[in-house]
């Protein structure tokens, strides 16, 4: 029984659990396949945008040389000597008193220096041929889009550890990468502890309740970025917890326990990692809920023993496993993206310890509010499905009030650089 | 070739889209595969939180009445005679002077009425028996998890039209979801129209560019919550095109054409709208990019013809397409969520139509901010890549400036129940 546990600091845990992260490999997917995925190499262009001059419009490419005399009093009358489609390339190059019409996207032809739009034209059929009416002078480049002028081969258009997102995915399209060079998914082991914990398919049975962390997690796992492997239950005894931790460990990059970390008689945990010879970064941390998350490490592996309580056991995840996570896919953004904001209602149970309170953000009239939901004992289980970010209210002899500014972490924001550090040392 | 078309505004352009929205069927699907799934059906507690009352500590259950005169100067003594972990039950029913071991999350005693935490214990062996030395008076219900404290049976937890997210998850482990009530995926066909185009794998040659926009769709559309189901590009023949979205249509619960909207003389689908009777029911709106973006509709399924140009085809999907999908999929909030903030840079170019500008939207000091990207010819590409917005300008004949109040619509935001609307008629 491990009673004699020493806290440290939010930020300290963080820092002690990246001492072990580490980039994992690159791997080359489909396209098709790329969704959400988190590009291990930029992505730089290796043509130029637009590829060619070509006309933005559907018109008529024409000499500008030829337009100079034309007003709406004199109208110039052009013979239209071919068609270009966006795609195909124009046989004949216009002399003197010659145009081709010309569609969106298509090259400008040879000879030619402007396009003049369908709208402020007029065509004329005479004697088989078909002529167009132009009343006004164009100058050379107008209505052309150059070579180049978007982007130039070599531009660097996104930079390796970005999300693919459907703008990303043009680009991918855009310069050919039907194989795109992405970052492999880590595996993240989940065993469940606690002798009272029933599956989600079992019948309520006295003194039993279902297991409920293990899916909570394995969904921040996947959304996280890595890929959940749940092992199930470990069960009630010590020599076989021991075997089947140390199995896990050897077919996954981390492993996550849920409860057991405690100080209760089946709280195998602590014993386990010393049986390992697992180093014990921490185990225990200066914050509410989640103050007896546990880490080791072992042969370079971690092992996270997040707390068996549901708030404990997400924040626990969101604050130490996710950003090992995404530093692992090469994310520049590893941590919970923290912003600040106004509170909503008033807080007023003081604690001395850093707490992470699920909340809702909302914004109103261009202003960042955060309310924390949940706060009376019957909102704790609904709480874990509306919250979309943790206000962090820092530990004190007061309580917060409705307007206080406070830092809030976002839960589906961007991510963020930054670590959470408590102001007061 | 349709020259003659009268824009509408956009706010009718999306009612008019959604007069056809319907929402789709339920299905069942394991709870493994439920992430980011939309709730079909509200989750209700089909039983108490906790079940049972229940310690929400390590420590001794005890009868409070026994503790009546503890102090420090005179703890009294209690016998322990059973130890209960979490899910287990108690044999036996403590008499005055008896106390029981007791484990977190484990179902109170019969007989007792007050947990001990274990730090406020001392533990004596005594003639093979357990003692438990206490100093101070503990009442009736001190330290009790209640039955249905924290949920009652029947309950509504999460509502009809919510994502799966992690917190969701949990919850529906809780109540035995094994098999989840989720909507039914739409499946929105692609076809790409432009001989321009080759496919993301072929070599560039001269006068041809890539698809970008079917890949950018296919991404949009999937996270939308739909299906994607890329046909290919439609060939340059009217007859074969026509024959192609007919057939197309029979497979999908929406189709969605790139390009040939246009007034180009290989713009097919205005044509293919009225070869095959459909009801078209807008070919303008008033609004860039995507003005031409044109929408039909046939035997009740939707045709959205969006533009060719990526930005207007990514705008076009976004306001018309995703609310569609959404309603499909019984999502609350079927628009993208609205929001205002300052501009954080000028946008001095005025246009009579309402715009939508590609952004980057950021919090700082718990304020909303958009700065637009791309705003130059060289960062069109790159734009498509680096805004997770659209700042939505009216028409006018003044630009904007740094500072001003905008509205912006977030693409990664938690999506909106209103329709976005030009203010002035």
């Amino acid at each position: 029984m491990l009673t004699d546990r020493k806290p440290i600091k939010i930020h300290e845990a963080i820092e002690a659990v990246l001492e072990f992260a580490k980039e994992g490999e690159i791997e080359y997917i489909p396209i098709e396949e790329s969704d959400n995925r988190i590009l291990k190499a930029s992505i730089k262009a290796d043509h130029d945008i637009p590829p060619f001059d070509r006309s933005p419009l559907d018109g008529f490419a024409v000499r500008a040389e030829d337009t100079v005399s034309a007003s709406s009093a004199n109208p110039i009358e052009l013979e239209v000597i071919e068609t270009v489609g966006a795609g195909g390339l124009s046989n004949s190059i216009p002399q003197k008193g010659q145009a081709i019409r010309i569609m969106t996207g298509a090259k400008m032809p040879e000879g030619t220096d402007a396009i003049v739009m369908f709208e402020l034209t007029k065509e004329i059929e005479r004697n088989g041929k078909t002529f167009v009416s132009i009343s006004r002078k164009f100058n050379p480049g107008d209505n052309i889009s150059f070579q180049g002028e978007e982007t130039r081969s070599g531009d660097v258009l996104v930079e390796a550890g970005r999300q693919v997102e459907p703008g990303v995915k043009a680009l991918l399209a855009t310069f050919g990468y039907s194989k795109v060079p992405v970052a492999k998914k880590p595996t993240i082991g989940v065993y469940a502890t606690g002798t009272e914990l029933l599956d989600v398919h079992e019948e309520l049975k006295p003194g039993k309740i279902r297991n409920s962390n293990s899916y909570m997690i394995s969904s921040q796992i996947s959304k996280a970025g890595a890929i959940p492997k749940y092992f199930g239950k470990l069960v009630d005894d010590f020599d076989r917890c021991f075997e089947a931790v140390k199995n896990a460990l050897e077919e996954v990059d981390v492993l996550i326990t849920t409860g057991g970390v405690s100080v209760g008689d089946f709280d195998y945990l602590p014993a386990i990692y010393e049986k390992l010879g697992a180093n014990v970064l921490f185990n225990k941390v200066g914050m509410r809920p989640g103050s007896v998350t546990t880490v080791a490490e072992y042969n370079g592996k971690l092992l996270f023993g997040l707390s068996g309580n549901p708030s404990a056991c997400f924040v626990g995840f969101e604050l130490f496993v996710r950003p090992w996570v995404q530093i692992f896919l090469g994310s520049k953004k590893p941590h919970l993206q923290m912003v600040h904001g106004e509170l909503k209602s008033d807080f007023p149970k003081a604690n001395p310890f850093v707490r992470f309170i699920r909340s809702k953000m909302t914004i109103e009239s261009g202003k960042v509010f955060a309310e924390p939901v949940g706060l009376d004992k019957s909102g704790v289980v609904t709480s874990l499905a509306n919250s979309d970010a943790l206000v962090v209210l820092p530990g004190g002899t007061r309580g917060f009030q409705k307007g206080d500014t406070v830092t809030i972490l976002l839960l589906n924001g961007e991510g963020g650089t930054a670590i959470f550090k408590e102001k007061r040392s």
